[in-house]
């Protein structure tokens, strides 16, 4: 064990613990310590100490990593007791790592994307609730988690479209392949086959699908795009997720009926300005657009959405 | 700025850097020092290194403090920009601090207790909408955050009384006076008078209250019981907080009708042990009861609950 002690001139003073173990068996014996030390350093000051305040003990350095920031750069500790699944494609590294409390839990190069939890992502991403999905068609883009697909299948749709890998976008065959086994609570039992009654999954790049359908003339009742986040970049101009962005809801537009809906995730509540951004795309389309937002509750997500 | 190095046999490096600064700009210059570091580390050992881990700066000794770790004992940071409310009334530690994204948070003695986001606790403890309370005569223990209230009174109630102040539980009048200045989205105006239409507030301990209701034979349709959260020791013997729950439950039994209910919180999912114990209790009373039990998100609670 090493231990730092910092005294601050205007009264701060902190004291950092480190110590190697490992087992649990450490993190009492660092408790303890703590206790003594801070006993004998009230004692010292004479009960004169105006705030105390003890972290919890930070894990690293272990095979499970507990610590996966918010979209907005806080500090949040998971209740992480199991490496699940762990495997780099080309893409990207993608983690199923089991939660106590979400059950599994789907990191893309470490971003929470969505834990069994979380079934108020699909709902809200689905409309929460308020369309009737019944005889519809059904693009989704992206959604390789299969939570969407799931849940719309449950709906008796006409046929409902999936098309999952997208070069730009953070969704892969291996997610298809984690999920479809790590993730039965999200995904049911639809990615077992790529072709049921009523949904097909395309194992292809959704911007050549979209031109083509776009061409061909196909029209759907609603596309849901589960492909990214609202970029938290805010230099649009620079980072070429915008422009991805704004080409999928350009073509997105010309394959949705009249009077269709288009659905899609936007961002953390805090990340405002790249919100903003978003929404500033949405008037640079071809065609004039109506639109509402919805802020929910994603369990595992440690902040609004 | 300080910095720790340190390399473990095993093949683990950890980089500590503290910093001294009071102000953001601090933060920015030390990512960029952390880059540097990361990018010369990297070329060190020719990019032989397995996996790197930066976690957010941990920001001490300032004037807010984003640390409020959960029930279960995880480190989580909240977005607290502001401390709206702090004081200390003779049971405990009384604050209420400005998140962006949940609004203001009550904080009893470092326990988050309600945030102006979390409307789905009050709706859960009233029985998640499943309940008909037009007409009826309702009692709260404790809600001196005055959620609960507030969102009865909507639903034309024959008469609410709300019991405020037990010298057990966390909740006294200080914490009506700072929610109903401060969290007025949770609360509405239900505090700033303890009379209505259809409403009282008690500012009295909760037993003796409870006890001579029982003596003069008055029943009420659903008793909420939003004093404390099950004790999270598992010691029940010791513990004087069990006795008080055990009190608290077979008072509220004999003021119960035939076919009343009785709605109260639980803790964290996460602790199984203290909520199995907390069943057990129920089994102890001087009447059957029969129960069921629900898990929610609150939003500010970062913890299924």
């Amino acid at each position: 064990s090493f231990a730092n002690l910092r005294i601050h001139p205007h009264g701060l003073v902190l004291v950092d613990l480190q110590s190697y173990s490992d087992h649990t068996k450490g993190r009492e014996e660092v408790d303890q310590l703590l206790n003594k030390v801070e006993e004998r350093m009230k004692e010292l000051f004479h009960d004169n100490i105006k705030r105390v305040k003890r972290l919890p003990a930070i894990l690293r350095g272990g095979v499970i990593d507990r610590y996966w920031p918010t979209a907005d750069g806080r500090l949040v500790e998971y209740d992480i007791d199991e490496v699940v699944y762990d495997e780099d494609s080309p893409f990207q590294n993608i983690k199923i790592l089991h939660s106590k409390q979400f059950g599994n839990i789907l990191i893309l190069s470490g971003d929470v994307n969505l834990a069994e939890s979380d079934l108020a992502y699909t709902q809200a991403i689905m409309g929460s609730g308020k369309e009737d999905y019944t005889g519809k068609e059904v693009l989704i883009l992206g959604g390789g988690d299969g939570g969407i697909l799931y849940e719309i299948v449950k709906l008796k749709p006409k046929m409902v479209t999936m098309v999952e890998i997208s070069f730009a976008s953070n969704i892969d065959q291996m997610v298809i392949d984690g999920c479809k086994k790590y993730m039965r609570k999200t995904c049911g039992d639809v990615l077992d086959n790529l072709k049921g009654e009523c949904y097909q999954v395309l194992i292809d790049d959704c911007i050549p699908v979209l031109k083509s359908y776009a061409k061909e003339g196909r029209m759907f009742d609603y596309v849901i795009n589960d492909l990214t986040a609202v970029p938290i970049s805010t230099s649009p101009e620079e980072d070429s997720t915008w422009e991805f962005l704004r080409l999928i809801l350009d073509l997105s537009m010309k394959v949705l009926k009249q009077d269709g809906k288009y659905f899609t995730q936007g961002n953390c509540i805090n990340l405002t300005e790249a919100l903003t951004l978003y929404e500033e795309q949405l008037s640079r389309l071809y065609c004039p657009v109506e639109f509402s937002k919805e802020t929910v509750c994603v369990p595992s997500y440690m902040e609004l959405y």
